[in-house]
């Protein structure tokens, strides 16, 4: 019988799953949270991710549970494993990635690089660390945030006033250091619950808004000591915390030649979507393999180089199925990805990769067919 | 709104248009013959596809209807196109790879290279043609053979008797000069609607019992020459049937250096497998481009030399996914493609596919990953 996957979450991530698991013969079924999710072809079922009943009947009848997005809740997970279910990653790895102050925490006794760092519930607190950090940080909110929400950089210590009245008893906000950083890098690694670890090749991430916006694939100029740091960083998180899956850790690379971790995601993450055009396995693929404790597949790239740019909804009506013909016509090597999202404003609806053996040919290619793409 | 596209026909090459789909943003809709067929996770309607009425309710709200295999009617495809369905490839076009008789006259006609051959209907005729070429012959059935069946060498005018006896009303057999080649080679181009052509490098099918086992990409010392007339023959039967998505042409090579068509197939081919995980574009997207009259893609090799092995079927009990494991962690650098269906001897229920820079040691490992996988 086929090895048989269920993913919570019907997003881009759990579509592009899909794809890999048809040619794995993995029966692949998805808990969506709404009719016409990204990932609407394989939906089993509709339901809130929430709820225990719904998750422990959709998790019944499958060999292991993973997931879209890190947001299901603790007592769900855990009611998933006490009933049996193979969770991956596990409750208590997705504990970390859950809130970022015990992310912070975890890294932080693990000796492994972070910014400074402090839990702060008050403006006094929150000056404390700016009067000791040059008076600017960033301060984030501990869940919920992603693509730079819950994000903001202050300068005063009342800048976050508004996120501390809307704290609960026991809360905080994670503030951290302005990290004077040259780029942002991110290493992905996949591990499975057996032990086996893969890495691909350190990325370079650009952001524009908080939102990843271009990943260069490798990063330039990161052979040798930058690239074996990185992957030792990513491996020793993996392993540390038990995370199985894909993890992709979100790095800055300092002035001052040192990687510190900025954020880490316990799935395939935006970084990493290269490899579905420029790796001997996509991170796809690669996490479907791992949580099914599957032996993981080579990483080798295709090219010397691989460009990934988002696509965002834009201002202008229509879809971007109307802008396929003018991009496939101009850029025939650029692979096209289209989540099949309502291309709203500044929503993440697609990314095109372009390969090749010069970085500034492909990067030229994959910019060019992102802004046939956008509105 | 998305592009639709319905598939008539639910085996694996159905199964292999739904990863493309995908990643393009295309609505794909299967009409499959049976529940539970290779590419059930499109299926939107099993029916019989012999019926008209069954046919024309499917493709009432798709942009274009293509096919699966070569199968359907002419009566159900020309009703289709009177209710202003685009199908492609054509009626006319499909009637030409529907019966090797009329294939053989029309690339004749054109003036295409072609073994020598008749259309028999008794043994005499058979006898007349064996005494002409040898005393030995190829004898295949108009329509209806795949894989090797009905296909038969014969060296006795009574060779073929039972077949004739099968005959209706106006039925011939195709009798062939047994053509003394050197090789086997495939050569895939896709055409669009409105004329864009592609090609992929020119192939090398190794059968085993009729049945295609092997594919390297590209054929071994083709280069120039050779890979220039086999797509000259390509383009031109292409053009001069208009073809529309991926026509494959089967040819020999044959001991006196000349290129003969042997067969022809309008849908992505077993022979371009190896353009799933070789390819910048694969078959099954650029057929949907194509019957979608969207621009081409890039048809590039990711590497110097792409291998595929077919996965029959065996005798012994037991899925290819309990073999995943073992092939896995041997061969972590071959992609594995299940097509979801009942392992019964000598059928094809899977492929894989090794890439790299070395043809014998990328033919290595793709054989030793089909070994695994087989039963």
């Amino acid at each position: 019988m086929a090895y048989r996957i269920g993913v919570i979450g019907g997003g881009q991530l759990a579509r592009m799953m899909v794809p890999p698991a048809i040619h794995l013969g993995l029966d692949i079924r998805v808990l969506a949270e709404t009719e016409g999710s990204s990932a609407r072809l394989a939906a089993t079922q509709v339901g809130d991710y929430h709820e225990v009943e719904t998750v422990l009947a959709f998790a019944r009848d499958v060999d292991a549970v993973t997931f879209d997005h890190e947001h299901v809740p603790q007592d769900v997970l855990r009611t998933l494993v006490d009933a049996g279910v193979a969770v991956h990653p596990s409750p208590e790895a997705l504990a970390v990635a859950q809130d970022k102050i015990v992310m912070r925490r975890r890294l932080s006794e693990l000796g492994l690089p972070v910014p400074d760092w402090a839990a702060v519930r008050d403006a006094e607190a929150l000056g404390r660390f700016l009067a000791e950090h040059g008076g600017s940080a960033v301060v984030k909110t501990a869940r919920g945030g992603y693509d730079g929400k819950g994000v903001r950089v202050v300068r005063e210590a009342d800048g976050a006033d508004d996120w501390f009245a809307d704290l609960a008893d026991g809360e905080a906000l994670l503030v951290e250091e302005l990290v004077d950083f040259r780029r942002e890098l991110a290493q992905s690694v996949a591990r499975r619950p057996s032990g086996q670890i893969v890495a691909w090749p350190l990325v370079e991430s650009v952001q524009s808004d908080g939102v990843c916006a271009e990943v260069i694939a490798p990063a330039p100029k990161s052979a040798g000591r930058l690239a074996e740091a990185a992957e030792a960083i990513a491996r020793t998180v993996a392993e540390r915390l038990g995370v199985t899956g894909v993890l992709a850790v979100e790095l800055f690379e300092t002035d001052d030649d040192r990687l510190l971790i900025n954020e880490l995601a316990m799935r395939p993450h935006n970084t990493g979507h290269w490899t579905i055009d420029g790796s001997t396995t996509s991170q796809f693929e690669q996490h479907l393999r791992a949580v099914l404790d599957l032996p993981l597949g080579d990483t080798r790239p295709h090219d010397a180089w691989s460009v990934m740019v988002n696509v965002l909804g834009g201002p202008e009506a229509g879809t971007l199925a109307e802008r396929l013909p003018a991009l496939m016509a101009d850029h025939p090597s650029v692979k096209v990805h289209d989540y099949g999202k309502d291309p709203r404003p500044g929503r993440k609806v697609g990314h095109v990769t372009a390969t090749g053996d010069d970085l500034d040919e492909a990067t030229y290619r994959a910019r060019a067919g992102a802004a046939f793409f956008e509105g």
